[in-house]
């Protein structure tokens, strides 16, 4: 048996996420798909560096199976992007030691989340980013940013609907806010991410852009570990799981 | 009664085409039905520039219905856009007078087609740019743009299945080609364009850029007047209805 790990994009917004579910289409679901036919059949289960919700999209996103095929990396490659629907894409593919884990391996996650700062509504950015027409203090929400580096308990930046058990610490490592035209890039890299953690972060930094809050009031939110002491979440069409580090 | 017109973007990737159709989702479709409801269940026909096939974008469609409503046009505009779905978006309202047409009245149209060139496939691009992989010689494209300028017989450029029987004699007055990074975009202005016209001139730029066929060629296969003297059509998926003049 070999170990294959691939690292892949795909546009989320005509899926119902990452995770297999039966009657859905999900990107778990397309590349097992794909999988089970070049296996003639045969079901090959894969790991994914971490699942993705509806709507969010991956530029590397990363995933391992085992097979018994002794295929050369380019033409894994080939073989899956012949198979798999437009929307997905395989990037790059290796072979792994057979130590190597997709989900426990991770050292470092980077994801990004695009907004799109404009009066008017675009139609081909509505997948892609989040489109937001209030005012924003851009240099408010870059001091912002600096408030999450470091190593802390991210309760109050996490879904209350999360159902994991462990602990909520995490380590951001570089946490940036940068405007082009009207194009909004938050940056976010770390350890680890709790779940919603990214979307609950933009919409406090959108927050504090528009003065309902002071950049100053993070290490106090923090310190809470309550979720509900933040507003809306923001939506999943402007998060991108940037990179995946091992 | 009051005739309004309207310039409308929309992204064409998940509608049946402009037209109307039973059973299918299509722009007009979508635009009809906003306009039923706030007409509180009167059924108004709208008219547009023409009709784009399935997939094809627009930037500025335009468009004409008549109302017994007199709102301001700011209200037209936030009426329409609270009704319509995201992939459809009003820019513009201006109340005409009762003689205009929106299809009869356009004096000249601008088409844009994008070409994502690139060994690499985009998920992102799929729906918005023709993505080619072939190497391409760009200033053949540009000398061949030149030869389509002026008045023609466009017969070779127009669909074989065009059911219409009217003069194929069109006026070209801007045929460019650009490239920035791995896009190039086709431009394209003229008096008007028959069915399929701008995605088989594309076609035929492609096989000249590829170096199938001459740029000098263009003056022989318009003269001929035979569509099968040329490839494929490119696909609906680059093509941007850009601007309508009147």
């Amino acid at each position: 048996m070999e170990k294959v790990k691939c690292i892949l994009s795909y546009d989320g917004s005509r899926f119902s996420g990452f995770q297999i579910q039966p009657g859905k289409r999900t990107i778990q679901g397309e590349i097992e798909k794909a999988l089970k036919k070049i296996h003639k059949g045969t079901s090959i289960r894969i790991q994914a560096s971490g699942r993705t919700d509806t709507g969010v999209h991956a530029i590397g996103q990363t995933i391992h199976f085992k097979s018994h095929f002794a295929l050369p990396e380019a033409n894994w490659q080939q073989a899956l992007n012949t198979l798999l629907p437009g929307d997905i894409h395989v990037h790059q593919v290796e072979k792994v030691p057979d130590t190597f884990h997709a989900r426990y391996d991770a050292v470092e996650k980077e994801y990004r989340y695009y907004v799109w700062h404009a009066k008017e509504w675009d139609v081909f950015k509505r997948n892609y980013m989040y489109q937001f027409s209030y005012p924003l203090n851009l240099e408010r929400m870059q001091k912002a940013c600096t408030y999450f580096l470091g190593e802390h308990d991210f309760t109050t930046f996490s879904s209350a609907k999360a159902t994991i058990k462990g602990s909520k610490i995490r380590i951001l490592r570089d946490v940036t806010c940068t405007k082009i035209g009207n194009k909004i890039t938050f940056t976010f890299r770390g350890s680890g991410f709790l779940y919603h953690m990214v979307r609950i972060m933009v919409g406090c930094l959108l927050d504090i852009g528009q003065g309902r809050r002071k950049p100053e009031d993070i290490p106090e939110l923090i310190a809470k570990r309550d979720r509900r002491l933040l507003g809306a979440t923001v939506p999943a069409d402007g998060l991108y799981l940037w990179q995946v580090d091992y």
